[in-house]
């Protein structure tokens, strides 16, 4: 086994030489492109791993991991025409860099390239693998839907929002490792726990940014704090709040998400602070805390040895202490 | 063997069946509205024939047949947005009667379906149909690239149009041919020649259609006639009358094409006059008829009997004769 930075190293490495010198170049440069951006390659670092985890060999696992990592990168083109967005790390996205039709194109030919990488595994491999994909990747489309569908409803219930972060987020998680065990020939047992821990691990991660996104260190999380705030998204903070506030932090809630009149620093902390007083804040703590057990429990029914259930809880924490 | 007629049926009627009553509605309910739109579904049709013509079951090529189907309307709802469509089939397109996301998302989660429609068949089916699907699709993708870039350049060569026609049109009336041999076991000669049957006459059949588009019957024909030349398209008529016009035809084409004061009825006619002064209109109808002549001498290797043989025969006659 190796370290995850590791696992990141190799796998950049060999996402380097995946650069797709095609023709016509309008379709595959936009590609090559968004591969490039960066990003912590979290997806595809779990497949190698998990597949090392079964005793499987990490470099047999390689073309799974750019798979998760293409389809991922997939969804992101999609999402940012869906979300309007203009920057994706830092970077313009794709259909702000080209166009829209290049957007919607380019990101078609990467969902039918995330399945080729597939292709030079044994049949039962083959399938298994696809059929997990296939799954998956409606799922992480049902997800964004439900994502949608929420935007313009006032009844959202916490349950519905679990299962929309489910979808969207979790999910290619669990799949991008039962991924790994499955290349590994891991048995079905063992492929559906580690599917599991993924899963609510990938909900765990979720919960917290939806958290960190409010309370985290600007210098450190990366992203805008209060963003989600700004755009009067409806995260499990603000769902906990309409759900444990009384009627004046609800009323205040819903008049501070509503007015165009309050300034941008002055709702964020507005807000932030019934997200305090109600007790969403420390209820979403609560439930970041509770995922992770719940990802943790099941590794004890794991069939592999200790030293490597221990490899896991720590990846485990490592990613809820956000040091990867 | 069922005639044309008995296999549309039979689809149908499957298709009926397929109706996705899954949440979240807003996603699924556009997949279903584009399913029923219509057609001739010709493709699947061909998935079906196929099968039969080398002693496999219709019913057993039914989901490949579906998926070919199911793959062609997801091309045409992200086709439809590229090309900003308001009908489809004289029927609003779906980004249309829902918005821009719906599409991009409705369209994403076809796509993942097309695949899950091979999970019934065994391993080494499954691979073999999901290998050549994807090959298919990516080429379609391919093929709808060169049709954007083509509209700004004004260089594109008949080599490249017929290239381009292949891609985005041919290749898919190929595949659907080699799934229905693949799911009846067919060598792998016979997939081979069946999949060039079916991208020649492919081929053969666009050309038919840049020419009916110009000299169709109004009344037959189904769309507006001279639509193409409307929208500025550079179709073979168009591109052969650069190639074989003299100096005062070329000029005369690019004057009409380009020019804003024009009628439409008056550019239509002048524009089809070019197309036969300067032989494009007969290069055309020759380079159809060359076209069907290639897939017709590509049946003559098949090691079917020759009763089946005149079955695909009679089947490309009326396709060309758009009987069918």
């Amino acid at each position: 086994m190796q370290n995850i930075e590791a696992y990141q190293k190799s796998f950049l490495s060999y996402l380097e030489g995946f650069t797709v010198n095609k023709e016509p170049k309008n379709l595959y440069e936009p590609i090559n492109y968004i591969l490039k951006l960066g990003g912590k390659r979290l997806r595809p670092v779990l497949t190698l791993m998990t597949s090392e985890v079964f005793d499987g060999s990490a470099t047999e696992a390689m073309n799974a991991a750019l798979s998760v990592e293409v389809f991922h990168n997939f969804s992101l083109i999609h999402d940012d025409i869906m979300d309007d967005a203009p920057l994706r790390r830092g970077k313009e996205t794709v259909h702000e860099k080209w166009d829209l039709n290049t957007g919607i194109l380019s990101g078609d030919a990467m969902l039918i390239l995330a399945y080729q990488l597939f292709e030079n595994y044994e049949p039962q491999i083959f399938r298994a693998l696809a059929k997990l994909f296939s799954k998956t990747a409606l799922e992480v489309c049902e997800g964004q839907q439900y994502d949608i569908d929420f935007e313009t409803r006032d009844d959202v219930s916490i349950a519905e929002y679990l299962k929309m972060i489910e979808y969207k987020t979790a999910v290619l998680v669990g799949a991008a490792m039962k991924m790994g065990a499955i290349v590994a020939k891991a048995s079905e047992e063992d492929q559906n726990l580690i599917y599991d821990f993924g899963r609510f691990l990938g909900v765990a991660f979720q919960l917290q940014d939806d958290y960190l996104d409010a309370f985290g260190n600007p210098e450190t999380f990366g992203k805008q704090v209060g963003g989600d705030i700004l755009e009067n998204k409806k995260t499990y903070l603000y769902l906990k709040t309409l759900e444990l506030g009384d009627d004046a932090e609800k009323s205040n809630l819903l008049e501070a998400m509503s007015s165009a009149s309050i300034a941008n620093e002055a709702k964020v902390e507005k807000v932030k602070a019934l997200f305090n007083t109600s007790g969403a804040a420390e209820a979403t703590q609560l439930a970041v805390k509770d995922y992770t057990q719940k990802a943790f429990s099941v590794l004890e029914k794991l069939n592999i040895s200790d030293d490597k259930k221990q490899i896991l809880q720590l990846f485990g924490e490592q990613l809820m202490n956000r040091r990867v």
